[in-house]
């Protein structure tokens, strides 16, 4: 391993399993000898944990989406310099919970801004500390949803119908950029088996790793 | 007067005097009858207001460049829709103590982050917004440092000598964006009399209104 680390970032729509799959890639490479660190935006960095509490804040209703979209390319900015690039710098392999495809996908595509507007500031935030590979775990919308509500032990309402458009925009904007970005995105089909996903997740990695 | 106001920015080197010719200026328009907006970011928005609380915290050394940037961006964007887009749709003359042009000087410039770069995140906050005109004052920077020192009844220090490469940056800096801008920017001789300068920023103002 190169004493530069590596950039691994976990994408998808809500309920694709993000979460659990980045446990147990974190879980595997540990027990594999490599050192691991495992994070997600604002990550316990204190100005970018302020940022996320300021656009968090149900009392800013009147939130404007671009200013909205600049404090999370800010918070991503500090959890980035103060806690990736050190980790990277000491050789870990950093696996983080959604990084910039989630705001191209959320705020560029399903929000409205544009994708390549969000592209552009999060550019400046990010500069040249790209992921080195993405794991984009692609599930259907409905499926999510779905996934999520059995884990609420709850039906689809009328309400979760009206998410819907905006969550198909967020799939389709993940479809876009995985053609887009054919080098860096590796598309893992989140209807297999959880170990099946695991398995190709940790596969992408060392594979990349050797590369 | 057209039903869109005009968007009015003052720029300059600190201790240009741009408070107090935006005071006069502010006062004189209002005695010829033109409804008139006085403002600065963060302006009371509330949004804006706890950004820059943000920024300014002693707290945060550890505040990376281009997350501050990204945070004036930001604070930017929603005083701009909050506060002054409303007043132009009135009908309101706005005049803002500083904007975009501060940015690019002080952290694209001096900060050492770039103008091209930090013009593109403040493209992003500004869309199609930017000021009708602004009046730049313009002076000499030690000569700036020696009006505020005047004022404060101090001597020039150690440190103020340590500061003025950076303040000879932000000068630098806005003499090119005049040049860059020059159907934006209007220049003004801060060093004339503060009567010649204030009837120089209105006769600017009143032939951008009339045209």
């Amino acid at each position: 391993m190169t004493k530069r680390g590596l950039f691994i970032t976990f994408e998808g729509c809500d309920g694709a399993g993000k979460t659990t799959v980045l446990d147990r890639v974190h879980h595997e490479l540990e027990e594999k000898g490599y050192p691991v660190l495992k994070t997600r935006e604002p990550g316990g960095i204190d100005i970018a944990e302020k940022i996320r509490t300021l656009i968090l804040d149900p009392e800013h209703k009147a939130m404007e989406r671009r200013t909205e979209a600049l404090l999370y390319a800010a918070a991503r900015r500090q959890h980035l310099t103060e806690k990736v690039i050190p980790a990277l710098e000491e050789g870990t392999i950093v696996l983080c919970d959604r990084f910039i495809d989630s705001s191209l996908a959320y705020q560029g595509a399903a929000r409205g801004i544009g994708v390549e507007e969000v592209l552009t500031i999060n550019e400046f935030a990010v500069e040249e500390h790209m992921p080195d590979a993405t794991i984009y775990l692609d599930i259907d919308p409905v499926e999510g949803l779905n996934r999520i509500h059995e884990n609420k032990k709850r039906e689809f309402n009328r309400l979760d119908q009206e998410h819907l458009d905006f969550h198909h925009s967020v799939y389709q904007a993940y479809e876009k950029l995985a053609q887009r970005f054919p080098e860096r995105i590796h598309k893992v089909d989140a209807a297999l088996p959880m170990e099946e996903v695991q398995h190709h997740a940790v596969n992408q990695i060392l594979q990349v790793l050797s590369s």
